[in-house]
């Protein structure tokens, strides 16, 4: 497995040449400099000892910065305009980071792995361990499929885009029918960040391959169903956008996925859960509708008004009870949405509605997520 | 159709909060400013005239330009560090461009639509027309599917991806095989830039609703197969990287792809083109290989030496003829590779190989190489 696992850091790692402006030459007068520019450069360098080092060029740049998960460093200018610094060592993970050179906000312009998001500025860094983390790829492992889906929303009358993962075998039995994971992702992103960052389709393979999680489908939305992009801080345009998206899930979402997917279609067999703005959207998608999800969560959930939001649920526990095969509810103690769910919780608790609450280690990141997950999985559908 | 399409541009065009810096807040005191910074601006914004609008905060630049397949343009400071200019009238097509801010080259930050590629410097404009075009989504056609894979490749000993397109009803019509077709892209480009930029998958979706082109799979593969980023110029290292493709594509890709997929696996059934850099791919593993492939093109291909590295296809005209259903070369009379492929006309016709020779109007650009995939993909699989 090793050598797989040190080249996805490198594949993602190496700078190219200047992508727009730069064209493919083949006159051998015009080899480097000239048409291309300086010579490309690597950022991030991933070493063995697990520091890493990043590279920008910007010449006239007075100040550049790196930040991102692992916190904020400024960097040195060589005195030709190639800035440079180097972190860690750091925890074996995937992280998210970006630049900025005199204030500008920017991606790393050498890195190939974007993290997909409504703003592009945030570039992805995967720092392998010795031994494969249960969001790698595992050549050893059987994979499923993402497929990559546009459909015109009736509900919201706009064409969105959604991404399906089919576990392993999916196209082989062709009679069997699975249950479906909803997963909803955070305000900063869009329907391919639990792939691209989140690596939900590793993460459901190498758990379904050790049996450690029921073969399933997942299905991930575009969150944003009432604006391309949400004022923030505006409670009125959240609740908005809460709402479109309900519509958009069950009246376009959940049918397209059903007529098009071999999906199991009872409330046992479905279930939902999200992060951040996606934790507000599975909390209250899922527990309105107990009818259709049997098995809800939220991770590190923006949840508002919860005792308005929720009094249907929270006046009948044991009518919520029977329904709710699980009601997940996980925060980090250094994330900064702590107290609502906290404070959801213990108004859970009082009301009398089964749960669990999982308070973890970190904060409001996506390596915290992906752990969620890998724990939320296999709790699935074993009921 | 026409509220759709509008909307695919908009979808594209509206900023977003600051990604990474920003997570939602969710106290009242908290709305703005603060933790959000300034607020989000709307770039691209395409007019009812189909002008083009592009801003960009850049408060402590000195000189910012926009620079696309439409041109370059210096951009105006509004005072407070908003950076803008208007372009076009511009026809209705999809668009790279990027920004320039002091000489650092940066996509924009505004939009999420951001170029697949190896240096992520582009981002991507859709202007649309009156009436969709042929590679717009229509929702009165039938869709097929986009699969993302990544794949362990034996033959380079490393981790690589591609994606597949199955057309409409693949999954219902589960007896049905399908003929294939390699669509390779360029150097700047990787295994995802033909479906984001290129919109192959809707191009077949249209070809295919009206009966113009034949269902087919469509296999995007990722051209840098020797380098993560081959350094540019050196015919060596181009050399190298186009022989490891062939061996990734022969050993690793084509058997992946027959055995996950329900293929034809008869050379009158398997096609391959590329763009660029991806045509002197196609041209040289299709000629050299007519056992495998009977439908062979490029698209502004770099072709190199085609006296050398064709000398057993141009020496047995007859033997080639027979084996080629389609030997189709394109290129625009504004693209500097126009020469070479003039020259490699000229090479085949002195020496009797049966090709088409396709010169267009336009240059090296995405909207020239979608054109001429829906002018190949009907040519494809007729006889």
């Amino acid at each position: 497995m090793k050598p797989f696992l040190l080249v996805i850091a490198v594949t993602g790692s190496i700078a190219a040449s200047d992508g727009l402006w730069a064209q493919p030459s083949f006159s051998a007068t015009n080899t480097s400099f000239g048409r291309f520019g300086p010579p490309p450069i690597i950022s991030p360098e991933v070493h063995a000892d697990r520091t890493v080092t990043f590279r920008v060029r910007a010449p006239k740049a007075g100040e550049v910065r790196v930040s991102g998960e692992f916190g904020d460093k400024v960097m040195t200018n060589d005195g030709t305009g190639l800035w440079s610094v180097t972190v860690g060592p750091l925890e074996p993970d995937l992280y998210g980071y970006g630049f900025s050179v005199d204030g500008f906000r920017t991606l790393d312009p050498a890195n190939s792995s974007v993290k997909p998001m409504r703003s592009p500025t945030t570039s992805m860094l995967d720092v392998p361990d010795d031994q494969p983390l249960m969001h790698d790829f595992r050549a050893d492992v059987a994979h499923g499929t993402v497929r990559l889906h546009t459909y015109p929303s009736r509900a919201l009358g706009k064409l969105r885009r959604l991404q399906v993962y089919t576990p392993p075998d999916y196209d082989r039995k062709s009679r069997t029918r699975y249950p479906v994971l909803y997963l909803l992702h955070g305000s900063g992103d869009n329907e391919a960040t639990w792939t691209a960052l989140g690596r939900a389709h590793w993460i459901a393979d190498n758990l379904i391959a050790r049996h450690l999680a029921k073969p399933l489908i997942i299905v991930m939305t575009d969150g944003h169903a009432a604006f391309a992009n949400p004022p923030p801080g505006s409670g009125d345009e959240r609740t908005r956008n809460r709402q479109a998206f309900q519509r958009d899930l069950i009246e376009d979402v959940m049918p397209f996925v059903e007529a098009s997917y071999r999906t199991r279609t009872d409330r046992e067999s479905r279930a939902i859960i999200g992060l951040s703005m996606g934790g507000g959207q599975s909390l209250s998608v899922g527990l309105k509708h107990l009818d259709r999800f049997a098995w809800v969560g939220g991770m590190s959930s923006g949840v508002r008004d919860p005792e308005q939001m929720f009094a249907g649920v929270l006046g009948d526990a044991q009518a919520t009870n029977q329904k709710l095969k699980l009601l997940w509810i996980a925060c980090g103690q250094d994330d900064f949405l702590l107290k609502p769910n906290r404070q959801f919780d213990e108004l859970l608790t009082a009301r009398g509605i089964r749960h669990e609450f999982r308070l973890s280690e970190g904060g409001h990141s996506w390596p915290v997520w992906r752990r969620y997950l890998a724990e939320f999985l296999p709790r699935l559908f074993t009921k």
